[in-house]
């Protein structure tokens, strides 16, 4: 069910029902934290440990009892013991004939053995019914009841009815089971509690390293050249002056990494006249991390809109504005409406405003349950022509805004032309060789290409 | 799994395990790539086709065999034929009995047979165990490893275990089954990916209509008309100025014909004293995308924003704030504050935030995992009441806004009332004809009539 | 499916298959609805009624038939009958024995009955298999089509092939089937669809509280001060300048609320020096509406970014900042750069950026479907690491912006300190004793303890 009902539960026990007894075999923090969870649902716990004695820290209502003499009480086995210790199951093979044994193990590092420890669990008790379940939750979140994060609980088995059970004594607990089918997605499941955002790393690292660069460069640019040149302290430009540079600048390039591999993909394969020959390695996962490519591009493009928009409310502005006023008016001289000014900079604004309200979209429609309800033609016109909309719309709107400085020698300080100008050349390079490939001489053959067609067996290995 | 660990899954495939041998009829594109992503998640791959010889094309490690032989080796078929030449299928009606057929076929059109393809299938081969799968994943997408969209494969199929057969499949190759029920979903789950945005057609046809519209007329008033009265040349309003004249209209009409349907809806009720009659199609289709038309008309309230944020920072605003403090200066005069004017522009600021915050919360609660996590009480506070008080809000912030200039006969130019006056005609006539409804003579009736009861039989059928 | 391909579906019946009868006891309101919608889909549907005369209410293709002969007729019944109403259905016993019961019932309140009304009528009719469905769909819904809320039907019930037949129903009917378990989850998705939002109660009501205070100390400092003091009319701050005094401090004092629980609960297992002892209930209950609080305090920090981004366009700020040009103009002085002020108000707002940043951040890893994508491991990154970083950001983004005032009497009205010096309680008292929790003095104990070691076992019950 929802969190919130759940929720309540976790407070409200279920004790009226009456509900199967369940074995734990083990005594450590995630067995115990378990029988807690259990107990409070309603469920009959016994414990099969080495030594029976019940210590304080074992739940009141549970029995601690040998091995053999826990698995006789019920159908249903939690090993809640570590993989290195699963030998003994073996002589218990007889007792354990028909059991559904319950495996929450997880590992210390991904892909730490040949074969996951539930089929390994399999192999040892060969009679029993193995199941994976509970390898994902937190104990000290079992025990606590705070269970604010994913409920979602992977479960995967070989037979169907004992997969079941499982099921349902997840759901009594408050859990949400996912049902993951064979035993052969144990290994998948015991890494999955292992990964911390492993797509993201290369998208981060890389723009922490463009980042630590373009702050570099403007902070020559725009700090020191004028303390040097000019003797003016504008340090505090690091602020909001310079990140509203780097932000941008950030948020075009990383746009326009995301489209490069498919502009890469494509002159591959028309290249190679096949799409049957797989592609070098590190395409593969630039591909594999569009997305979140993106979703970074997004967040730099965000905080660039919210630098720009206090424009106005920062001291230094104000100051800015005023003295300009003030001189203008101890001057006696008003100025007439420049009206090219006025389109450029209004043509600017609103090219920013449209690629900005694009990208939200984009990002709107890389959620999970947005991108779920969408169908693959669907998906593929956001994805791919929005996408290059936004890309043409914020590359627009960075030559409008400055395009009036491109030539100007003025802008060049110590030689070291401004960075925007830097910024453009990957997004303009992607649009023009889209722009080629759009061409019916070279989108024709590849149309056919990814339709299956190969120009010869060469490379198709 | 979620994304991230298949991705990975994607790269490194799992040869380790043995599995079943899987047979596919017919070697076309979409078969090859199947059996690619198959080969690749550990499964023997055998293909039944006319021919027997090898092409360069088919994967090395497929065998390739006549239909026959080639069903003999697997319990699982895949028909990646196309529907055309299903017919040949009936001659292997005795080899195929009791194996499990999995059709993956898609047509060209909506509802293009009376049946759906594999019910077709079934009805060819009776002793088969028809699974309707795979239809929703691009050749591409799967061939490339690619899969950045919904990984999700609808499953459908009479018998149970062969539909866990294939699900089981499903899931090896990184994807996410759902489990549609019996065979007669597959003609939904073949039209599934056929559809582009089906329910966003009407509120972004009516939307582009309505932007033409407004666009020509703010045009005409606020760049021609003063061209020609004044000869000023405003030609830059078309950048952001008028945008930001269409969208707020756009926001606040659209919002407003959301919960047009639902006041006809009640007054159809009342007249014919029952709800046991349908309601005409063309307001049944516009309930229908009463969603679609709440998310465009939040659309353009967040371009609304945008455009306005941005006010202070556009060069003719400076330009024209600077001249306007500088004449004051020449003129020696200082003006006091106008209290009045204060309130109304605070006001109508405050009005449009926390419409516009609203608005935002109802697309959050629009987002389907939000709403999935909803029960039907909750919604309908949050889309009723709610969303009335948004359209309120966003109507007391335009009638604020505009207030003063209403009834002035500046504000007609060539006869043209300004365009935010025609935005005010359907939410006042909605807020009206609702607040009429809720007068206890209409509601109490409605609400006896929505619980069943009828004032008489004369209207329902 | 998904919801567009539904509503189509909803619209164009497929009646070409044939589905098997089913048969509704009762022909109130609900079961009407269901009558339609199953007729529209292709179900033959029987009712069992007492009296067998048709009514114009009751769809016309549908018959009515006493409940004995009804039930003959079909295997699965749907029993829209209010539960008090169910002892008559012990009669049936023999003609129900191995019939698909569907119990749709709602209560009136939560917990209204010791067990569920589903599990009531397994009582009753031992015989039948009971299935639990249907009740959190609304029947105006049904009714009318217009299923823009979640299509989710929750069902539960022991046997399983009986599970199944209804939820092929329920998918036939574009709704989508979430298998619950076993009947003893019928308690609770009979409670579902009673609540209205029970999470949220606190945090709002809370909220609501804090806002009156802060309105009226901001009103007696803002407004009555300055108007006894000084006789000046700045009624028009109710507007725009007290909201935007409230929603930061509302925002701040929340998010600390968020971190507060967490801090204790250290503190508290600290002192008993074990794990497994229960919180206060006050504490449990906190801990558990956290997320409610943290997503109510992003809602405040929103509207103040918005209050905060209108500031350049209020008639009254464009008053003030003329009117202070124009007499600096008129008293013929320029004033030059303040470089700390600058330092200052740069600062404040790109600390107030970057926090409300990672507060939308967080917001978004809230989503369901983002936060079902994540692991626990990657859960806790975000929401403890990000959240804590989330609230310093603000803290400082709150003490650099009033910190030159902050010992100033002149900030003191009537004795009364600045609002938004009292709204940094909370937060510094909150980072104050996390830090002290991070020494290793204290950290080292806390870890051991929450993986399941006890310092002694007095408190362990």
């Amino acid at each position: 069910m929802n969190k919130k009902s759940s929720n309540i539960m976790a407070l409200a026990p279920t004790t009226s029902n009456k509900r199967e007894t369940v074995c734990i075999f083990g005594t450590g923090d995630f067995g115990r934290a378990l029988a807690h969870k259990m107990i409070q649902s309603g469920y009959p716990v016994v414990f099969g440990s080495r030594s029976t004695q019940t210590s304080s820290l074992i739940p009141k209502d549970a029995e601690v009892l040998s091995h053999a003499e826990a698995a006789r009480k019920a159908t249903i086995i939690i090993i809640a013991i570590q993989r290195q210790h699963y030998n003994f199951l073996t002589s218990l093979g007889e007792i354990l004939h028909g059991k559904v044994l319950v495996d929450i193990s997880n590992n210390l590092k991904i892909n730490q053995y040949p074969e996951s420890n539930a089929e390994y669990l399999a192999q040892l008790v060969p009679g029993a019914k193995v199941v994976k379940a509970f390898n994902t939750v937190s104990a000290w979140a079992l025990q606590s009841g705070t269970l604010d994060a994913s409920r979602q609980v992977f479960v995967c088995g070989d037979d169907m009815e004992a997969k079941q059970m499982v099921m349902d004594i997840v759901r009594a607990l408050g859990l949400t089971p996912l049902d993951q089918g064979s035993l052969l997605a144990a290994q998948e499941i015991e890494n999955y509690p292992l990964q911390l955002f492993p797509m993201w790393k290369f998208p981060i690292l890389l723009s922490l390293g463009l980042v630590t660069f373009f702050f570099l460069y403007s902070l020559i640019r725009d700090v020191i050249y004028p303390y040097v040149n000019e003797n003016k302290d504008f340090s505090f430009f690091i602020a909001i002056s310079i990140p509203n540079r780097i932000c941008p600048i950030l948020a075009l390039i990383l746009l326009a990494l995301v489209y490069v591999p498919g502009v890469l993909a494509a002159i591959i394969q028309l290249y190679r006249g096949t799409k049957y020959s797989r592609f070098p390695d590190w395409l593969d996962k630039w591909m594999l991390c569009r997305k979140q490519l993106g979703l970074v591009a997004l967040a730099f493009a965000s905080l660039h809109v919210l630098f720009t928009l206090v424009i106005p409310i920062r001291s230094f502005v104000r100051w800015r504005t005023s003295s300009q006023i003030v001189s203008q008016a101890l001057n006696n001289k008003t100025e007439p409406l420049d009206n090219t000014n006025a389109w450029l900079s209004d043509s600017y604004l609103a090219l920013g405003i449209l690629g900005f309200f694009l990208f939200v979209l984009l990002g709107i429609t890389s959620l999970p349950s947005v991108s779920n309800n969408v169908n693959w033609r669907e998906f593929r016109f956001v994805q791919s022509k929005l996408g290059y909309l936004t890309l043409i719309l914020c590359t627009a709107h960075t030559l409008v805004y400055g395009g009036k400085w491109f030539l100007s020698p003025s802008s060049y300080r110590w030689y070291l032309p401004s960075a925007y100008m830097l910024s453009l050349i990957v997004p303009c390079a992607v649009l023009v060789v889209k722009f080629v490939l759009i061409f019916p001489c070279l989108d024709k053959p590849l149309t056919r290409i990814r339709q299956g067609w190969e120009r010869n067996s060469k490379y198709s290995e």
